[in-house]
């Protein structure tokens, strides 16, 4: 095995990257070292591509960035259970510290102090990348790679969706990137009588209509109240999943939402927003979950057993690239034109 | 039995009220009539003798107001089940249709037609009342009339405090009106571990310490935010009643609340607050209840064995008036300088 | 309006019955008369038809039995909300006193003084029958009447799967009689990822693998622990639906269930059975969930959401017949080589 | 350090142990070494002694028993988090995979390959014991030691207990051995409004009196049915804890369950049971939880904060013993006349 690597590094405090040769790295006491299969690009990668202020108060270059990704185990460290080389993995993106009371009750997705990889330390959108063993998620079947890639987001739908009631539900997504995309065939699956996608991208309202949307609303130039009103004969929605942080669309939202009804909150809004708490949650008796990436491994197994079942996420996928093009694929992030954009290390699979 | 009866009444669109000699009321089919042994005066209650903006939109005068009560069934119509005349009863306030879906399964407390007796229709400020049968709640064991008149404001306590998990929880109640101060016995009994309670009024904050407060923090001098995170050494809260309606309570409260933590809100707040939803609500993975009323009759039944258990609600009560007086119980209440004012139509008892 | 009707009587404590000409009913306060369209013969029937131990402890005759219907609302009882002459209708069967502590706290499904229709008070084989008009289910939008006259069995199944957290399990259905095979659909759009069903009958079986099991296993011939193991790859269901009330299998089936997993149990045995409650319940961790009835009116509300969502019940229905031929439906029933028996009153719809 | 320890083992496989001098162990990699405190004896241990079926089944001598303990770290071995040379702790006595589905959900205490201190690896009766880190609980308080020792079977009771809501709920206990002592305290702090206890001991139900009991029945004697039912106002518990293990008991209770009653089983039945399904689980909608260990670390924390709030669990103990005279323990618990039986390995604080 060669000594050093290809990888995307952010090398200065500044907007870009560069493509490097780096030392692989090794695995410490509990780590494995995955060989990169396939990896995706992420927001979260465009945030720090940009340099934007999240960027700047949270990423300490050098840092090699990428999260979203599978591999190959190709090394163990010591201790390490219940993994062998040779697996196939996707790799569970938050490391938590296994000590605090949220880790030691179940509840290791809101760990008092996680450690992103690809943000926090050196991550995927390299030739190798170590990983704990604990974060690991072995496949036991085929599975189509570039799914496997793109578990993080997926979770994070799954996540959100499943946090819900969804038999028989009137379900409004707000905001139809990957994410929102990926809970309509996830809340279809789970007994949603009717699904409802709002966004403001045509693009990413089309691929909700392939998806399975019974509806779709371009909020740009329709109201949204009213449009759900007429499609639900004035019931409303029973379940909000809440993908955009748009401020307008979280109250437009929870207009919509009936009395006993639940929002499960994933978007970030950008900064505080003002709402009508009162007529939003307290009349109406209305439950709000924040969700924060995926149930570790609650989530994961949930998430297997749609697949196994005939979920489809390929059509989420709409551009592949070689690492050396990456550059590519952040812009059309930016822009807004895709659906997720595979990255792959050694140009296979091309 | 005469056949007119004393009653406080809003007879026109303005400030105050007149007291007024009235018909006893008649049951319809499914009515009882009562007789009303005690009241009390509930915030409800000011605004619709203050005639704000909420009275001026909400209220159609003439109107006899007032609903918190108890009272003898002295009268039934026709259809009434599980209830006779001579039973003493308190009352659930908020008549439901008994046909919308929220009704139809199990969730009258949200029902789309609510009614709610002293506001929609005549209430108990009066020598009697007519209600349905079903919102009757018959007591079957010797209860403190003074505590069954205050079954609605202690029911919004009980069905606040117990829709989050108490045992061993931190709880911070941010308010300590009447329903606030209920909170802390019933949460207590729930197997709270620590009961921090806030508010701008010392006469509250010491009425929250008579009812067994942990700590009580008078937010016009102190910082909530830096003694609740002393108080509970770093970990914050796991449980927010919050029954204050104020923005910056709110705020302050949910920077308290722990990873998974639960927020229980019942205060309302006088128009659209500004949230950071993101650190408060998404990241946390927190959960956030409205609370509206009361549930039918689960909530009733939760209470009435807290009482039996031996929960004391007596302190909560700090005034006394005859019917005539009411006057005086409103302007006390709109200075704040009280708990529950009791009113007895026929001046017995006093 | 003629003044007699056709029925289906049990005149005599003694096995039979009788189709006389009887007296149209009149709906009391609270009621409303509706003209049957559609009915269907329940094992319950079979059992006052066959006049068995049960049948004399509960059966007090003279009795027009039956209990699954559909029809139409011809005649208003007085006090009568939520419904006009002319709905279309569907029956809950289960009239509760609506005064106990549970129907008060929206658990009419274990009312302690249920009456059942066509069983303890007169029945749907006939061309009118009288129901509380809370016990009404007026469909609001075009349903198939057939569909409509099996809501009792399919909302059995409906109460039983949706107990259970459905999304991503394996599930295994012990007993596919009509309410075994109502639930395979209802689990699949609930999110099941595996269903294995069990019977003894090749007839049921193939019913089963119509409805879309992944696996039905005929346990004449057949090991239910060796082959639940072998299609799980050794992990064992998820959720166990129990259908069947039978020792061997209840015990079976608890052997399959995999730690923490649920078991909601609606077949009845005939009598006291032998369990290891420590290896079937109490080491696993499991949960047991008795299922009585439909929920009032959750369960409605779901199974129609289903039933809009384009679940079909009809491959359930294998036999036609008018009401004077009701005795061969009874008679195929016992014989077992049925799904559901429709009967049509007046012979229209043949 | 010496490098020996005295210790209590079982050498051969019959009845009977040794007081040895072993080798003092060395903690592995995740392991740390705790010099015990303080130990009790369990049921599990009079097994072991006793050598009957079930130990000779699972016991594989040599091996040093017991299994509940505190004591002080003193040793760490490699890759040890969050504790440190000199914590006092407790010590989970699962030990758990880590890697199985259960484990990787939060579930730990059904884990498929759990093994357990002092049953399959060497335990507790000795100076010294490794044990790995995942498994301590660090108290960051001051805590009696003795309490400290006997958190397995404290939190059994409160796994068993906060399985069910306890709020105003009326709560049976049948058999008051140590757990089902533990659990009368927990129930009335989680507020429970009555609490009836059973056994067939004089001496544990004068023990659940010392701890609250608000009546105990001595199955003997007295009918469990019939004393429950008065007790109650016909209206039976809500909660039942079943602490027995005994078939008539398990029988009784399931009669004075009301209609939706939750049972939480903690008792292992010595064989298959005969048990009225239908009446006892089907019929009520009862819900029925099987219980095994604590939850990882769920009911640690829950137990923590209710022995904060003031529960006291030193009525549990009844004798207190040098490691030398363990044998007086073991034979004192197999004919009942004791509560827990503390053991000192050093002879210290006695």
């Amino acid at each position: 095995m060669s000594k050093t690597m290809k990888a995307v590094a952010k090398l200065e405090p500044a907007k870009g990257f560069e493509i490097i040769e780096a030392p692989i790295p090794q695995p410490r006491a509990g780590e494995v070292l995955v060989k990169v299969r396939v990896s995706a690009i992420c927001g979260t990668d465009v945030h720090i591509y940009s340099w934007d202020q999240w960027a700047q108060n949270r990423v300490k270059p050098p840092l090699i960035f990428g999260h979203e990704f599978c591999g190959d185990v190709v090394e163990l460290g010591a201790g390490v259970k219940g993994v062998k080389v040779g697996d196939f993995v996707s790799v569970e993106t938050h490391f938590t510290c296994g000590v605090c009371r949220f880790c030691r009750t179940g509840r290791g997705h809101i760990c008092e102090s996680v450690e992103i990889v690809g943000v926090d330390r050196d991550g995927c959108f390299a030739e190798y990348v170590t990983v704990p063993y604990e974060n690991l998620w072995v496949w036991d079947y085929e599975v189509d790679p570039e799914v496997a890639a793109i578990q993080d987001p997926y979770g994070n739908a799954v996540h959100t969706a499943l946090a819900c009631d969804l038999v028989g539900a009137r379900v409004l997504i707000t905001g139809v990137g990957p994410i929102g995309l990926a809970s309509i065939p996830i809340a279809r699956r789970a007994g949603a009588q009717q699904i409802i996608c709002s966004d403001v991208s045509p693009y990413r309202l089309d691929l909700a209509k392939q998806f399975g949307a019974d509806l779709t609303i371009d909020v740009r130039t329709e109201d949204l109240v009213t449009k759900v009103t007429e499609a639900t004969n004035g019931a409303g929605i029973d379940v909000l999943l809440e993908m955009s942080g748009n401020e307008k669309a979280i109250n437009d939202a929870f207009k919509c939402l009936t009395n006993g009804g639940t929002a499960s909150l994933l978007g970030i809004p950008s900064g505080p927003i003002t709402i009508d708490l009162a007529t939003a949650i307290v009349f109406k008796g209305a439950t709000v979950l924040g969700i924060n990436g995926r149930k570790m491994f609650e989530t994961w197994y949930q998430g297997q057993a749609l697949l196994q079942s005939g979920l489809d996420l390929t059509p989420l996928i709409t551009h592949r690239l070689p690492l050396e093009r990456i550059g590519e694929g952040l812009e059309l992030m930016k822009a807004g034109q895709c659906g997720k954009i595979i990255i792959y290390p050694d140009g296979s699979g091309l």
